[in-house]
């Protein structure tokens, strides 16, 4: 058995939830699932239809993207996810779809408003969105530069990857992260949610107005404070 | 076994047919039973997910929000639930839920209007959304503030509860109650589905007029009224 | 065993399959289907869950809308269906729903513009939309009422029941209508899916024009004309 | 056992696949596959329910419309299938369906933008839209005309149907092709996909902007050219 076991079988669950959560089409968006001692990820291989997929079929990656076991080759996005592990020391899953809703932001190069109580008891911002990378990025290292105009575009506006486990990269589509590969997918559904809430209500009021600070805090803190009261113990 | 039995029972099978009736993500909705006689209600835990309740998890709570019987903390909008049975002596279950057309309302501020026969057959009013709270309230006692201002707000409206069994909360989502949790679950369906027609409805036709009055009236008493003739006896 | 058992048989199968094409919640729905012979028709009784339909169960009205045979109320808008069958001898089943997309241009008070082949497959005109009724008309003998108003706005604009088999009654609902109940369920699918795809061609382009002359007979014909080649013989 | 027999499991297979991917209501849409040896294709017998197809119901027919082999009427668009085999000689499987998302835009008479990845992945062009045909060309061979208002609106663009497997006809509904009738499967579903993603990006963002080249050329190359690294070998 490889000692990679834990994280294939991780990154294999976490993968098969995405088209149970109705997030994919076909093979389009991929789990990884990090071990934090060995530095290495188990991800999904390229193109490998769902119902093909078994944990064996996991690919073993290190941070600097380089194949470390497994016979297919893996993910094209891998590259974005092994520089997101790189610099963000306390991540153990990162997921990608093209899911709906999400996507639709991404197109619309618009961050998400925060116009509820659904989206503030998991962030306290607007789901940000990256704009578009220069061609320069794009003709080189694509899925690399992708990693690092993830990180930049949280830099630039001041955000913790701790806080905030979401972003959209403009023309493109969603990434989520977490601490385990299955909290991820969790993100990347409830990111679908309040994207398509979100569109309803500029619809339904295109004067909606964000959610008021105080409220924001409030449904943030009893999920996430050093109080919560959200969930078991 | 628990003298509590029957309303665990009530309050756990109503919670199921959340999911089924694809009214909530994940657990992000709550459903609870009250009996009268005792002066209690049964209430989901918090943040167990539904394949894993059993009416044994269910957690009794009094009317002033204190935990009776159980091993799990209860759901965190039990003190919004204890109002509304302690204020209003006739509802027997309520239901609150995150879903995706009544939400978007609640997150646009807008009351749903009265457009046709689905919503007639139902109640006589556009559905109330009550106004987001002051800061003082959402930074104080939140979940049992939120009561007080669905209480306040249908007495501003000069509605009753017995009559119109649901509401948005602003910047929030909807609750619903009735006479029964199983019933009330009923209500969170028909808003939804009122929900999703409304924004439809004002999509094709942004001067769609609202419903006359007669058809209000003839709708909700042959549903309702001392002649009614819907349904079985 | 009933003398009605073959339509209580039809009427049956037909309201069954309301539910397993998403077009009803609840019971917001109902399906009779006639025998022409006997002057009478076999429907959904009022209020009863899918779950609990037996064949048994449909109620047996003349076309006065009198019951003649069955232990259960008749659906409230039996009477609608009796003045119908009663004024267009060549229908033989019927169907009411509140299915969403057609409902929202009920509500809209809209014809649905014929934009594409789907529709013109069906039916070579918009889909029309009676006007709400008079007050009068509400007060008095409301669902009998319904039929007239169906009724009326066919002549007034000069439509044959026998070629165009739908109609959205303003502020409510759709009814559909055919030679049998099995039919004018799928005409009731195949309503709402127009409905869906014209309020999508609208929003892509507010000027979207409506189907051409040529093309609106030559997809009637090649399904319903003399030389039609769509379909088995 | 027909010498066809190849081909009419391919076609039947993809023609399940059809009701699965929920791009069809109904029977309304066909899939066939061809044979390039023989000069043929296999294609859904036309208004035949999907519960009651088998393999051995497909008819076979010929690059000029005529039928070789099977007791049923072909698809009513078989003529369009037919002109397409004949003057693209590269494609093995072509698909029509009247699915909700590219039939309104269809309808819209709109090419649909380049937004995204998601759509770049697949083709670098916006997705065509034939203008509606002359009504000579409706009132005379109508099925076989569509097939050339395809082949000319490819030309008249200056697009290789090798490298662009999709097009709207206006007023009508998508058709889709590929090397194989599973591969052109895969196309509806992508193009439908493609098309509800576009009709949310431009109600998100109205100014929406395409795609920039560098981005389509990375992404389409990414997948398609001769360094490809999506997928398995």
């Amino acid at each position: 058995m490889s000692i990679y076991q834990h994280i294939k079988e991780q990154a294999y669950l976490a993968n098969m939830q995405l088209p149970k959560l109705n997030l994919v089409l076909f093979t389009f968006g991929n789990v990884s699932a990090a071990d934090r001692e060995k530095n290495v990820f188990a991800i999904k291989p390229s193109g490998v239809p769902y119902e093909e997929l078994t944990a064996d079929k996991m690919v073993i990656v290190d941070f600097d993207g380089n194949t470390i076991e497994g016979d297919l080759r893996p993910s094209s996005d891998t590259k974005t996810h092994a520089v997101l592990y790189k610099n963000w020391p306390e991540i153990g899953g990162i997921v990608h779809t093209h899911s709906t809703f999400a996507t639709a932001w991404a197109q619309a190069q618009k961050p998400i408003p925060i116009f509820g109580t659904t989206h503030a008891d998991h962030l306290t911002v607007d789901i940000p969105c990256a704009p578009p990378m220069g061609d320069d990025m794009i003709k080189g290292n694509y899925e690399y530069e992708t990693g690092f105009q993830i990180i930049n575009h949280f830099k630039s506006l001041g955000l913790s990857y701790k806080e905030v486990e979401m972003i959209l990269v403009g023309n493109h589509a969603p990434f989520t992260w977490a601490k385990t590969a299955e909290k991820a997918v969790y993100n990347s559904a409830v990111l679908e949610a309040v994207a398509h809430m979100a569109l309803l209500t500029q619809q339904i009021n295109p004067q909606a107005p964000r959610l008021q600070d105080s409220l924001i805090e409030k449904h943030y803190e009893r999920k996430h404070g050093s109080n919560a009261y959200y969930g078991q113990e």
